[in-house]
């Protein structure tokens, strides 16, 4: 199925002539990159819009997902007549560079030994991850992005993708994310990572080869994050001190409280759609990530001369990506003369609002999509 | 040594003829209750402050640790001239029941078996720990304490003997505290007990009957819970993105951030001076704690009649147990014309600021408690 087709899931398989450099220092190739497509590219190819995922997401940014049996993770955003319009809009969204849902990871086959990577796997930097989207949008014969669209991490390769190809990119929509992980975010990581490290059936990396998977650690990793996407306030608004299933307290360490039935449950199921060792891995890239650093510690100037039309959005209640981190991202541009908008969404819902239906960010984006397209000159098709 | 010799440490059988009934609707006793008092008791009895620890503290609030070697928890706040002063006041801190410093939890021997009581032993909650308490201080002699003062689940306490025993308090100092456990701090608490519980070496609870212990998993909750002590500005300040012991990163899975060496730090050292079981219950305890749904949900309820002195303090920057929660507290005791007063410390350094060296909150503690001291017509010894 070509790239044009509406709907489909597709692998690619790139840097196969020439391994793709790594930040590391090592380099990685073939690579497969696995994506979805959804609606049609026109003539020029000039309506390709890129969304970029988070952490646990994936390609299936609409549609039923085929581990979960869930909805897409964005079709509040993303659809026919939504603010990323697949009517108008060709929107691609590709599985990370070191993910696990068909692109090239750490859970993949090293050619050269035959055997799961595990963590011989090279880490991957966010700048990485997009260096692989390139070569898909290479791929596709598509000179310019109209727009590339993310939120958490994805914000961060929206970020890493304005400031490495500018002038492959039109419009880019950063959403809920920062510039550089924070101390408290890549504490909360490492909390993640040692919780994974820790369980014995994580075998240094190496659990493929013992037939098993360290899933205990890996749900008490997802436990902790997941507090972290919600607000104080969302949890009491959801769960207060409401008991579960029981008149009152068992007085012991069964889940008496329905935010613990709930947060076991956020651990259990997440273990049958992730890989752990991808999660050390992708992790490790957002910690790593920090565009001022690469730019003599100035982060005005990763975005001088640069044509890119932003639009930040933030929330208010976030605090893993609180709206100070993209106040310095618009103020930076601002800095620089560039093209820059940003809004502060005002919900009770923290991070996770940028996944949830919230009427006042949904008609930004889509106002937003739409004035960068009558800039463009995108008619529709 | 009797109870009036300054700065040692006892260990009190209580509950000896009668078992002591607990919320759960099991009893225990006897019951070790280990302690240390600092300073002496005037000749009526009536200069005692007990000192209320949180939920990693013990009885050593001052003085040499004889585990860790390190000084007394609260060495900023109680000691000869400080705002709890020795010279003046005769100090008690009682390890709280269900701990794992001398007094009776699940790592003692059960004496009905000869072996450890493991999780056998009954869930108990803030209200069974002051229950304990209170045995001790009839143990001591003394008919009312001058001052019930502790920080953080310390506080808690302050708060339950307040309610609880009205008539044997004269003035209380509830810190960085709240009068009922919030979701999102189950939500923590709950992510820590099942790092702990996911841990093989945990053995259902028996790793003693296996001489063993689950120090991952353990480790795992400390760093998940030191977190959450710190204010994000706190650990920018402290670490920001500042890399350990390196010029650039290690592009792996080693601690390359110096806030990563440092929760690794707290894991590994807070596994040599506490048990994993204990852990369980204490947090249990705390998730447990609503000392308004013992009221019949009315807060203010508890505290009608009450002639306790209350000073509230919080600090601004504490997102565990954020001012809000005193606020609540102060409002309900003002509802039913209670005598209170209340603080907010302005500072960065998040809920740890408690145990800091805060000159405002030293001087807070020390005006409460020498303009109590008056009132109470204690005289300096």
């Amino acid at each position: 199925m070509g790239p044009d087709a509406g709907g489909a899931s597709h692998i690619a398989r790139l840097a196969v002539d020439e391994a793709m450099p790594l930040d590391c220092g090592r380099s990685l190739g073939p690579i497969d990159i696995a994506y979805t497509t959804h609606g049609r590219m026109n003539a020029d190819r000039s309506n390709a819009v890129l969304i970029c995922h988070a952490l646990t997401g994936d390609q299936h940014v609409v549609g039923t997902h085929p581990v979960t049996g869930r909805a897409g993770w964005w079709e509040t955003l993303v659809g026919p007549g939504r603010p990323i319009d697949t009517d108008r809009m060709f929107v691609i969204c590709a599985n990370i560079l070191g993910g696990c849902m068909g692109s090239t990871g750490p859970a993949s086959i090293n050619p050269q030994t035959g055997t799961v990577w595990g963590t011989d796997f090279p880490l991957v930097t966010i700048a990485d991850m997009v260096r692989a989207q390139k070569l898909l949008i290479d791929h596709l014969g598509i000179d310019r992005l109209f727009a590339v669209v993310g939120g958490s991490m994805g914000g961060m390769q929206v970020l890493q993708w304005a400031v490495s190809y500018p002038d492959r990119v039109f419009a880019a929509v950063p959403i809920a994310t920062a510039a550089r992980h924070s101390a408290q975010n890549i504490a909360f990581h490492e909390v993640g990572r040692q919780a994974i490290i820790a369980d014995p059936q994580w075998h240094q990396g190496r659990y493929a080869d013992h037939d098993t998977r360290p899933t205990k650690g890996l749900a008490v990793a997802r436990m902790t994050a997941h507090i972290t996407y919600l607000s104080e306030m969302a949890l009491h608004t959801k769960f207060g001190r409401r008991l579960q299933d029981r008149q009152r307290m068992s007085y012991g360490f069964e889940a008496d409280f329905q935010v613990e039935s709930y947060l076991r449950h956020q651990g259990i199921s997440f273990v049958d759609r992730f890989d752990a060792n991808s999660y050390l891995y992708i992790t490790r890239a957002m910690d790593y990530f920090d565009i001022a650093a690469d730019h003599g510690g100035v982060l005005a100037n990763a975005f001088r001369g640069s044509r890119v039309r932003f639009c930040l959005i933030s929330f208010s209640s976030d605090w893993l990506f609180p709206t100070v981190e993209s106040r310095t991202i618009a103020r930076a541009i601002n800095a620089v003369a560039g093209n820059v908008s940003f809004t502060e969404i005002d919900t009770d819902r923290g991070h996770d609002a940028f996944l949830l239906d919230e009427p006042v960010f949904a008609r930004i984006v889509s106002g937003f999509m739409d004035g960068a397209a009558a800039h463009a000159g995108l008619v529709r098709p």
